[in-house]
């Protein structure tokens, strides 16, 4: 790949050439995680592969990614197929190959909205600004971490430093402003990687590392391209906690939130880890 | 379809004969909703698909079930494809058609679960037992209410009592006691259906009946099958809650325990709603 200074490296590793029936892409060392990419990255990939296809019709209202094994770094080809298309609404299938399996598949909607009665439920967590928050110091962590800026409030882990009483944290709560670094305005591409910034539940709980692996992320988006651009490249309010370990999986559910107080997308996944 | 009077309505909803490449269904009057069957009965008849398949390994770990159209009373077809099957987990595409449309389609992952550490965060909610909640009267509901003993703590509607301030209610929760009608021992397949039985949330919230339909539902399980055997012919608990209404879809999150405290699913949903 030739190295376009011009492009935002989250654009560089989206990147999809070809046609409809195979997009080719490549893994980004920019987004490289543990074991292969960053399953946000991924999940922006295959999303990616619906919004250019020439029969897309309306903006991501939903989204399912299933990882089924690890992406090697290298090539890519997806196949994104619209399997029904309503008047306001259209049902997508996306699967991503590597040598001929298949590594991550995805289901999507995507839809058009009008202008309906609206109510935000769900409280918007009381926080400092984002300036007010120190940013997270990335010594340590993979690769992928350094193209976010991430100011915990609360939640965090420290990879260098290890706890004496791997039980130190209640809970596996996580309250944070997330934003792309470098910066980069807000679009459904980069609000699903964000969206699986979160570093796995069990670390933060337990405060040590084990193997972990999401196996299937889901994400709602509750706003509009408008409303993304409102944010621009401001910082995001990421909201997220574990509801139950249990037998080799654990659950995350997730808000993120405009710096206003707009609830933009929720999200909830289950997470495979390894004692 | 004959009437074996043997069987259990919810597996008679459920039974699909024919081979792994194409099983066929029928829809059951039973389960009928305002328009076409209930959602949470399409959705466990796409899990049995998969539960049944001579390839499955594993139980279901995460389902998601994308409602594409509305499914026509009578017989649909399935197919259910294993795309890629690990050591410990196996990922799913399935597609329910009609009239050869797709009209729902699902991904799902099963496992192999082992013993682990494990811990609850959610804390289970402070309820009076089933027995001391008054079931629903189910006259004004849609067949498929009458397939369900409901025994409403919070959040409940009241179809035949028309409402004067049509936003009564300061939110969308819900807490229940949850069964089948008649009672039938929980496994998976009941497990998906009742996580489906909360009402639109935007019926409990402002009281009234308006023209929705799920888009998009997501189930992640906690428990295994021995979890659920525990559970037999009991009522679980449900608790749902939207976070956001905006621009003709809001969302449900909401959770099933045991009513020793366990959790056995947690379950997102976005919901289409007209105004």
């Amino acid at each position: 790949m030739t190295d376009n200074t011009n492009t935002h490296p989250f654009d560089q590793a989206v990147q999809l050439t070809g046609t409809a029936d195979s997009y080719e892409g490549h893994t980004s060392p920019h987004y490289a995680n543990m074991v292969g990419p960053f399953g946000g990255i991924t999940a922006a990939t295959l999303l990616k592969a619906i919004l250019i296809h020439p029969q897309r019709q309306g903006d991501p209202l939903s989204l399912t990614v299933n990882y089924a094994a690890p992406v090697a770094d290298g090539r890519f080809h997806i196949q994104a197929k619209p399997v029904r298309t309503n008047r306001s609404t259209q049902h997508w299938y996306v699967e991503l190959e590597q040598q001929g399996q298949v590594a991550a598949t995805a289901t999507a909607v995507c839809a058009n909205r009008r202008h309906t009665w609206a109510a935000t439920e769900l409280p918007f967590p009381a926080v400092p600004a984002a300036q007010d928050v120190a940013s997270l110091a990335r010594a340590g962590f993979p690769a992928w971490v350094n193209q976010y800026d991430l100011r915990l409030i609360q939640g965090g882990m420290t990879p260098l430093v290890p706890i004496a009483d791997p039980q130190t944290l209640v809970d596996s709560v996580s309250l944070l402003w997330i934003r792309d670094e470098p910066r980069r305005s807000l679009d459904f591409l980069s609000l699903t990687a964000i969206a699986d910034t979160f570093f796995p539940r069990i670390y933060v709980r337990r405060q040590q590392f084990v193997p972990v692996g999401t196996v299937s992320f889901t994400l709602h988006f509750h706003a509009d391209a408008a409303a993304l651009a409102v944010v621009g490249e401001r910082a995001v309010l990421g909201h997220a906690r574990a509801n139950r370990f249990y037998n080799n999986y654990f659950d995350q559910t997730a808000e993120v939130w405009s710096p206003e107080g707009d609830l933009l997308a929720t999200s909830s996944q289950i997470v495979y880890f390894k004692e």
